[in-house]
């Protein structure tokens, strides 16, 4: 019996998730005994147009999870098979373990252009064969929690719940997804592998389908608010104040039914909203909230809010599913430093800094967000606080550091408190963060220029 | 010692990715006692403005995939554990099993608007719960094939080869995305992994950092050149020209080096192209081939080709890896029928096609395709041929059937020698591509309206 093939792949496997030129880069290194201690780092060199920060996200998970894994003879036996790869250097790839360091910004950092997310000091052909796989893990989650925490912030407060699996980009995407609207703040998510797995409060609502398999729309009402107390009823798959009116005589004819919302899909969500609202209220349903959803995203929810539209949740999916308006960061890996000499590609327009790095960020007297240094590794600079921190080491992953992964939610929460207005904003623009280079970092730009 | 979280999710847990609500609804369909059959049909209402048509790719194997699965004791057990739902229905899922049909087309089968991909008949519970996991598979392999094979169809025959996986979302997108890719035609993809898996053949050049951690790049490449006989020589580190010349001068003091190619990525590609082919012409290198790559996308590619750019092979990642313009495809699923009564929410705008359907497909005299009719599926008609096929019958999967996705390249280049030539233009613009509703599909149309 044919099976369709597996979508799954399997963490063990990852170590070959590689683009092929790193597996020749390294079987070049090794001929030629290159094997002194390199610098990689991974940076943006500039922002999308649409966002004025990003949230750094997903990049200690893939560096402990890049740094933990083997090749093995399967791994081997089909790199064989492509008759690029040498005996003796198939050998040393079984016995390649991740020897080096890695410093990475705490999850749910903000982060802007030029800034290092992580680097990665280790024997070279160590360290480039971490990189497209890093590349491809940090991706999705600083793409999606830098597109969720706009929508939140958009929100002003109000709970946003992840209705997006259906539009994502396969299932890692789609759960590991999950784990990047954690970090942005989102309330809850229709997900419900997501949601276990990365610990977001499961919400769901109902479906058309499920009124339309009903021979009448009240009657599927009722089922279901009998079935769920608490729920929120879809009200717009027919007409919506009609349907809002049904909820209403439904709850006349049974007071003991628990509704706790509503919820609009379609049509004018903000003048729907209002109507809807008076007809609850003056029913005497002031309790009975307005979730709404149809493909909203943070420049319709501020739009809607602006105009005082009564909704108290929003469900948003395409546009956050997939970041619409950026879906993709422009993420490099560089190498800046071997055998202890800075390196650079010299492109005329681009910034490329050499050498090991550090990032600082200071704050004012009330907290805020006031400026950032990139910095050589190697100084010591009273510029506030030192973002980058060790989460690897001589090849062992430091749990402490490790941890702070799981308080990225915290981390941004707390930051959204403490970026200057500029940040907040959600229309397009330049960001006028300060973000400078030390002076020792300058000069060696200049040195290695 | 703590370890990440994995990335991995195993096909056997797919049964949970799925948005709460199908779960919920099942839940409220079983206390109901609802159990009739259902058909739900898979289909989008509008094209994107930059997309004349669509590949239609994923549905095979996402059908066959999620009609068997199963819940398992841990899955209840999470389940149980929402406190959402009782332990009676819990047991009624451990014993779910996919009973019905299901109705795909072909993979890599152009389609358009308001055209079923996909439509399940079973017991209402049964289709509800495959939504949200089909809409999941089906959306990154349709969305990313229908940008590349536009990039294919730009590049006009010269090969074109994915550099992507460090852009795209996530693990299962790079991976089942070189599937896509596959069927969209490419030559080859960098992507180990991807390729291994999903048969196409790996490529790879060098990155930069191989130059710079070099102290000089002409021994650079030449270590790379008589490592790898019939490499590609990458030559736009420091200076472009330069690093022809070098390759030129390397090539007059060691004749047997095989090169076969060298790659541009940075800078105006058609002026290097054009000034690299005098250099290596005027050195007797008319074989070597020019590689370029560097944010291309299928407009870049015409424009470059249009000025005669001596470019032979492409190789892209930002633009293709995401679909950059048309990132996701608004796919619906939904009820069409119910008990056998043909069903429809009506939507202002919005077409709603009730009833089960076929699709087909007309061909002039010259094979060209000349317009499709969406009929229902209880009528024969006379109007060329019908595309949705049964992939799955009573439950099980079609192995025939099942084996045509693994021809879906093959189609896919049939295809592009049959569209219309309004349909291969790669500007924005409304699709003119003829299809119709079958005269006993507009009355059910209007009776069920």
């Amino acid at each position: 019996m044919r099976a369709p093939p597996p979508v799954q792949v399997d963490d063990s496997d990852l170590i070959l998730l590689t683009d092929l030129y790193q597996l020749t880069m390294v079987q070049a290194y090794w001929r030629e005994a290159m094997s002194e201690s390199a610098t990689f780092s991974l940076y943006f060199r500039k922002l999308p147009p649409s966002r004025r920060f990003m949230l750094a996200c997903g990049q200690q998970h893939a560096a402990a999870l890049a740094s933990r894994l083997r090749f093995e003879d399967r791994h081997l036996e089909q790199l064989a098979g492509t008759g690029t790869f040498e005996p003796a250097f198939l050998d040393w790839l079984a016995g390649f373990r991740f020897s080096g360091d890695i410093w990475t910004l705490p999850e749910g950092t903000p982060v802007f252009a030029n800034e290092p997310l992580l680097e990665v000091d280790a024997p070279i052909a160590e360290a480039q064969l971490l990189e497209s796989l890093i590349m491809n893990l940090v991706q999705p989650e600083t793409v999606l929690a830098s597109k969720a925490v706009r929508i939140v912030m958009a929100a002003r407060g109000r709970p946003v719940v992840d209705f997006g699996l259906r539009r994502m980009h396969g299932v890692d995407a789609a759960v590991r997804g999950v784990r990047a609207y954690r970090t942005a703040g989102l309330a809850g998510t229709s997900n419900v592998l997501g949601g276990l797995r990365h610990d977001l409060p499961l919400r769901g609502t109902m479906a058309h389908s499920y009124i339309l398999a009903h021979d009448d729309e009240r009657e599927a009402l009722r089922a279901f608010a009998r079935s769920y107390p608490g729920t929120t009823l879809l009200v717009d798959t027919h007409d919506t104040l009609e349907g809002v009116r049904k909820v209403i005589a439904l709850l006349a004819e049974e007071p003991e039914l628990d509704v706790a919302a509503i919820r609009l899909d379609s049509g004018d969500l903000g003048e729907l909203a209002k109507a809807s609202r008076r007809l609850l209220d003056e029913a005497g349903h002031r309790d009975i909230k307005i979730i709404a959803s149809s493909g909203l995203d943070e420049h319709q929810i501020q739009a809607l809010l602006d105009d005082g539209a009564p909704i108290d949740v929003f469900g948003v999916g395409t546009a956050m599913g997939v970041a619409a308006d950026a879906p993709v960061i422009d993420l490099s890996y560089k190498l800046v430093e071997y055998a202890g000499r800075p390196r650079v590609k010299h492109s005329s327009g681009k910034v490329n800094l050499p050498g090991r790095k550090q990032l600082y960020r200071r704050r004012d007297a009330n907290g805020r967000l006031a400026g950032d240094v990139i910095a050589r590794r190697d100084e010591t600079l009273d510029a506030g606080e030192a973002l980058l921190l060790p989460l690897v080491r001589s090849g062992a992953v430091d749990q402490e550091t490790l941890a702070m992964a799981d308080s990225a939610r915290e981390r941004v929460a707390a930051a959204l408190g403490t970026l200057p207005d500029s940040l907040t904003r959600l229309d397009p623009g330049e960001s006028d963060y300060p973000v400078a280079l030390s002076d020792a970092l300058e000069r060696l730009r200049h040195e290695t220029g």
